[in-house]
């Protein structure tokens, strides 16, 4: 049964499953005390800090464990910004960092500090002058007590944050170039390494780095967090001498040694399975966007990690694909909004401005069959195809809209104005407040407005194709609606289906989209 | 090879080796992800939670699990003031609660909160009707910005903290009444149960409870924080979907596993283990009494936890101790200054006003041979009459001063002013400052002034030992120290040596501590 769905956690890594077996029997005890058990377990705890820390590039005493990457970041953050109190309160960080980056800063924003946002482009990268560009004085920033531009001094910038790669489309980031700009700036640089680790040294003038073992094959339980020396940290909460006085409480040694153990380990098979993991992506890449009509492949085709690749399928409901995907055998992950239990889409997804509706995530785990990946790739347009049948989707492809003529069971259906399926029923579509020239032949008049108030993504973009398939060419429809989402999904499904946007307006409720038919 | 330090951590439980590594296999992945293995994990999250909430006594959607007892201590003192930030910023402490709450109070502080100390007999054990005036609105409190007593409502305490017993001699604490005295008071009660989880539910109306795996036999890298419906708990730090919202990153699920069926089987063999460790523990309590001379064995004789005693013993350097133990095979622990880091002395000791030198913590895990028992008891004498030799510490035992004689070399020597051993070279003695009466032969006016500066323990108390032979009675000895510990081994010490304590008084670099000899 394949699992594709590494970057979310990857099995146990053979050598760590060992290591955490021999360290269960020889290092229980307190690596603090002085008796032979607790110096076993002392001999054990520097050996696992001297293999990290060789492996991230930094010295042992840099280098501290936590119990998970999300408290490495959320240490990290925290310590880094309160070390430079004085300096200011502003942080710049990428649009698309993992949520534990964005909610420590949001932490941070709650007591009065600032954050600048980096854009990405449409492939989830941030360009490295736009960076350097935030790091200035004159940079927007958003706060609840924020100084305003003008109060700023010459170096307002607490800290800096970008991840290596992204987690959820793959996207390398130019961490080098980056740190470059942070180091002329003075302004520490916290690289999030939690996806890329694995696959190599995180290279740059970086001040600090946290990862997390799990994501590597290493056991759950352990991250870590290094703050290179001449960084300014103070660690935030109650005293404790464990861990340089930086990670409280009794550590998890066997998980600790199985960690470092396993990141050896996987840093050796990688430079093998990098290459050949990395044809297999490019072939979901080619035979997804052939093989799935109306499909969107994100993030950077190039500069990527080896292993992952996400694509968007319009008119899809996340939850159903994945549980159909389960059903056939594959475990995958989502960015979409109805798949998460806060409804609101990924934020990454958003940022770059792509579709995240029917959003799957492969991250293939080292040593995955390149038949499991076939099999994927068999069974994938079929289950796309009967979710969208079962949703009342509107036809897809090339063919979709050509003459006006409106192809398919589905998309007849809602030609005919039925919904296209039980979910559908609850869709409301007010033609009444059509335009005056609606109907008059011209089309340039027409508008079909439809109510899709209280229903979540995929409906509302699902309701805007079934209804530009009823106003001629040059017509307009105005979808309302109420899901966080719609704003980004309409937006690309107008790039996705060459058709206009004209823009959004707040109305009651909601708020209404709209868009000219144009082909 | 006898390990003795169950208290510190205890070896992994079988059940908890055989859980973990099924769990490794089942339950790697997100338990928050929708597919086959990830519902795997949940089930078996959710299991885990219900098993270790009925073991504590609590309904599994008020328990969440931490990555250690530690952080469970720091996010419930946290969680718990922050949720009650409107009622007042006062907690109320016992005065030996583990560092982890004292440093968690100590934050509070930082930040303008006050605490109320509850102190403890000799014993070590807390009286609730105590607890309950602290709980009043005129009980003192120490803290940098706490309001005085006259500015306090009706009920300004935000938080109230007792440990179920305590982890250094034993002693277990009236919970049960002190809950229902803070229940009366309307303030919440949190207990530290790491040390008795395993032994048994903490009964009584508490408002939150924090343990610890590793303690119990479970695997490092697991707490647990229950927090009963009806408290105020706002969870400090960035937001998080995992634990209910209380303890962000991903979880370490094998080691939950292994924590919730290792408890449920610890708990089982409890019940007989009590009585036949109680019953080993009663035998080192009388056993070292009589064996060992100037021994203070201390907690309390009855209401304690049945594995755990600790004793102390006069003019012996808790290190060295420690070391020559560990050399015959045994692992114990020890509360003494020069044994920690820090070289302060155990805060527990130290409220309960008893010897901190020389300070031995035996706790013994399950299945622990009562022949190892019989085997450390028969070389311990020994050990401590080496140590004490080797230190130069003055005659020990009832007969050590009687009738004025100094006995023993140790004793000879010091009596000749000659340092007993190579450690003692430094140790000045400045005789020019006795009063005017010394040597009038009367003795009421002898007085010795021995400087001990730079000096820790034990050798002020050696020195404050060995002078004594050479006052007469009725003479006095003043010991001048900047060890932390003087003052209250010197006056254990008295105790222990039937002498009088005249009182203490700062002098250049230090105190003088002025003792009379009256036999």
């Amino acid at each position: 049964m394949p699992y594709f769905d590494a970057a979310s956690s990857a099995p146990l890594h053979p050598v760590a499953r060992e290591a955490l077996m021999a360290t269960l029997e020889e290092g229980w005890a307190d690596p603090a005390r002085l008796y032979r058990e607790g110096r076993r377990a002392r001999l054990l705890l520097d050996a696992a800090r001297e293999a990290a820390a060789e492996a991230v590039g930094c010295r042992p005493d840099e280098l501290v464990f936590t119990p998970s990457g999300t408290y490495a970041l959320h240490l990290g953050v925290a310590g880094a910004l309160a070390g430079r109190r004085r300096v200011g309160r502003r942080v710049v960080r990428s649009a698309v960092e993992h949520s534990a980056v964005v909610h420590a800063v949001d932490a941070h924003r709650a007591t009065g500090g600032t954050v600048t946002e980096v854009p990405v482009d449409r492939g989830g990268r941030v360009d490295p002058a736009v960076f350097a560009a935030a790091l200035s004085p004159d940079a927007p920033s958003a706060g609840d007590a924020g100084p305003t531009g003008g109060e700023r001094g010459p170096c307002d910038v607490a800290l800096a944050a970008l991840q290596s790669a992204n987690h959820e489309v793959g996207t390398e980031q130019p961490v080098v170039e980056v740190a470059e700009v942070c180091r002329e700036a003075g302004v520490p640089l916290l690289v999030d390494a939690a996806q890329s680790l694995g696959w190599g040294e995180v290279g740059g003038a970086w001040s600090l780095l946290a990862a997390s073992a799990h994501k590597w094959g290493g056991p759950p339980g352990v991250g870590l967090l290094a703050v290179r020396k001449g960084t300014r940290f103070a660690p935030p909460g109650p005293a404790d001498e464990r861990e340089s006085g930086r990670v409280p409480g009794f550590g998890n040694l066997p998980a600790v040694v199985a960690a470092a153990a396993s990141l050896r380990a996987v840093r050796q098979e990688a430079a093998g399975e990098a290459a050949r993991l990395r044809a297999l992506v490019d072939r979901v890449r080619a035979a997804v966007a052939q093989s799935v009509a109306d499909v969107e492949v994100v993030g950077d085709p190039v500069r990527r990690l080896p292993h992952l690749v996400t694509f968007s399928c319009l008119y899809v409901d996340g939850e159903t694909l994945l549980h159909e995907l389960d059903r056939a055998g594959f475990s995958v992950s989502s960015g979409s909004s109805c798949t998460s239990s806060t409804l609101t889409p990924s934020h990454v997804l958003k940022a770059m401005g792509v579709l995240s509706e029917g959003n799957v995530r492969l991250s293939l785990p080292l040593g995955t069959a390149a038949e499991d990946v076939e099999r994927f790739l068999a069974v994938l347009p079929g289950l796309v195809a009967d979710v969208r049948a079962r949703w009342g989707a509107p036809a897809t492809g090339p063919a979709a809209l050509a003459g006006g003529r409106v192809e398919g069971p589905a998309a007849r259906a809602a030609a005919a104005g039925e919904a296209g399926g039980e979910e559908l029923g609850r869709a409301a579509e007010a033609t009444g407040s059509a335009g005056p020239g609606a109907g008059d032949g011209s089309g340039q008049d027409a508008e079909l407005v439809v109510d899709t108030l209280g229903r979540r993504c995929p409906v509302p973009v699902i309701e805007l194709g079934r209804a530009v398939g009823r106003v001629p060419v040059g017509g307009r429809v105005t979808v309302v609606s109420d899901d966080e989402v719609a704003v980004v999904d309409i937006r690309a499904w107008c790039l996705m289906q060459e058709q206009e946007y004209l823009g959004a307006r707040p109305v009651a409720g909601g708020t209404a989209y709209t868009v000219r038919r144009v082909r």
